[in-house]
């Protein structure tokens, strides 16, 4: 593991694969690869790229790609495919439009699906980011499909989060927006040469407008001490107003400007120490999200055998109520450390 | 919340309310209620409904809880929301075409929305759901948007899921139904009056018959057990097969197939201690869920104030790992607690 990640640094692409697989699969000894490699982030631009079905995700992506390649910039691409929770069996979204980027070098590819662990999509997404990072990719793209725990799992590893939409998509579609607005750091509309694309930019636009800038809330995080998430430091001071850039990735167009409103956006992150915060409130999301992991499973293997299913049982027939279960499985975990 | 929780159990709607609000806010006090009502809980046929945006599942809800009030059946209907993770704030989809049934006391319709706390949504679901069951609801429906974490929070708690689908939605959709097929105990192709709706039809008869009948994995749950994830019991064995049913929710057709195909299913998972079966899995995943949260809030109430934020200051800069940063965090709750 140890060679393997020396042979990632020094720019093997077979190891980088390799290693990627055992992170993957978390692998025995994974985390001294991992451990080897964390000095050696922090060079790539994280971007994240997220937007409903539909919208053209994977058009935009490869163009993206195009553009930091003719700059002469390496990007690595890693798309997420949260849809299969259920059998760890990846059926990943086409993938076919990306053929443009194959035989360059400076390109690398990467598919990921969700093996249904709870929390293991995010983890690994962090992991496999870090894995790219400290190879040397200038970019590294994160893509993924859907409306729900895929995007914050994003945000929660991405610089830049550009959200995606594209015009007639249906009328739940503002529903959809007005969560994920506020995780956008630029937005585009894609497929910008069909009909309905100007009230799409106008009801962006508007949207953006009465959420902007700093209406948000204080939340109180998921280990209850308080804790301000944001979609990024840019939404909250120094007031950075996401760009709506309009693209039709199919021909191109619009990829020039989505490549400066990155730009920008990096730029502005450099700027008065925000990067510094969004970094660390980047870590302190996944150190708790790990933690709690962690403590679950050392409570499930100091639990004798029967323990669960006794206590499914009498919860599954009314006897024991939910609460209180829990309460029971909790106690065991403090008499077994406290010996 | 004594009195509250007595007052559910003898039908007092307002009471209903004020203890659901009481359940969201997780106020003091509110398990007390929670432990009443479980004895009474079992009762309702509890249906899980979802899909992408732009299926029209509002309008098939309200078709589908006409029909259960046509038959003298009292319906729950809960929507979830999953939007916001941000704000804490609900933006909720398009209730209006639910007013049909307002006015009738044989309906209680609720929404709900995240409040960003990751597990707290689908914790606050499964409780809202069996205060809606105590109370006597016949059938209780739950709604979600978006193709991620809400459904299969949904399919943790819901007895029949039904996935809607409608012609039409963009290329990205295949990569969708992949996941969500395995969910689906009923499949829905709503606005089936629009063109396309033929292939549709054809393409999720055939993912379903490739997914048929149990070439499932066994998959190693996030607390390190083996344990079966099912989207449901029938799935795996006695050959339930999922049928598709082709529906214009706005013009009421097909809700009487769709209603007779869930009637099919619950007779279905009674036979041959099937329900029985899944009620535990449920239970089982509830449980674990909920061990994990408390275990890290127990972990961060004992953090001394400055920890976590030390510990994060050097992930940062890159003078320490996570994986160690996490094991540091956890020695810590080991320490004290054998105190």
């Amino acid at each position: 593991m140890m060679d393997l990640a020396k042979a990632v640094l020094a720019g093997d692409r077979r190891a980088l694969a390799r290693l990627l697989t055992a992170v993957e699969n978390e692998r025995d000894g994974v985390n001294t690869g991992l451990q080897i490699l964390y000095p050696h982030t922090g060079h790539a631009w994280i971007i994240g790229l997220t937007g409903a079905p539909g919208t053209g995700k994977s058009s935009l992506v490869t163009e993206l790609a195009k553009a930091y390649r003719a700059q002469g910039e390496t990007v690595a691409i890693l798309a997420v495919d949260p849809t299969s929770p259920f059998t760890g069996g990846a059926i990943l979204g086409d993938r076919i439009r990306m053929r443009d980027l194959s035989g360059d070098k400076g390109v690398f590819i990467r598919s990921m699906a969700t093996r249904g662990s709870l929390g293991g999509l995010a983890r690994a997404t962090r992991d496999v980011i870090r894995v790219l990072d400290a190879a040397g990719f200038d970019r590294v793209m994160v893509e993924t499909v859907g409306a729900g725990q895929s995007e914050v799992d994003i945000v929660r590893a991405a610089y830049t989060t550009i959200v995606i939409e594209a015009p007639g998509l249906g009328d739940d579609v503002q529903a959809i927006k007005a969560g994920i607005l506020e995780i956008a750091d630029v937005l585009v509309v894609n497929k910008a040469d069909r009909p309905g694309v100007d009230s799409t930019v106008r009801g962006l636009k508007t949207m953006l407008e009465l959420g902007h800038p700093a209406s948000r809330e204080q939340m109180t995080s998921h280990h209850g001490q308080k804790m301000v998430v944001e979609s990024s430091v840019a939404h909250n001071d120094g007031f950075w107003l996401p760009p709506v850039i309009r693209t039709v990735a199919t021909e191109g167009e619009g990829i020039e400007e989505l490549v400066a409103a990155i730009e920008a956006h990096r730029k502005y992150l450099s700027d008065a120490g925000r990067m510094h915060q969004l970094e660390q409130q980047h870590v302190e999301m996944e150190l708790v999200d790990r933690v709690r992991d962690e403590l679950v499973k050392q409570l499930f293997s100091v639990l004798p055998a029967d323990t669960l299913r006794d206590v499914v049982n009498q919860v599954q027939s009314r006897s024991l109520d939910p609460q209180t279960a829990v309460n029971q499985l909790l106690a065991f975990q403090q008499v077994n450390v406290a010996k």
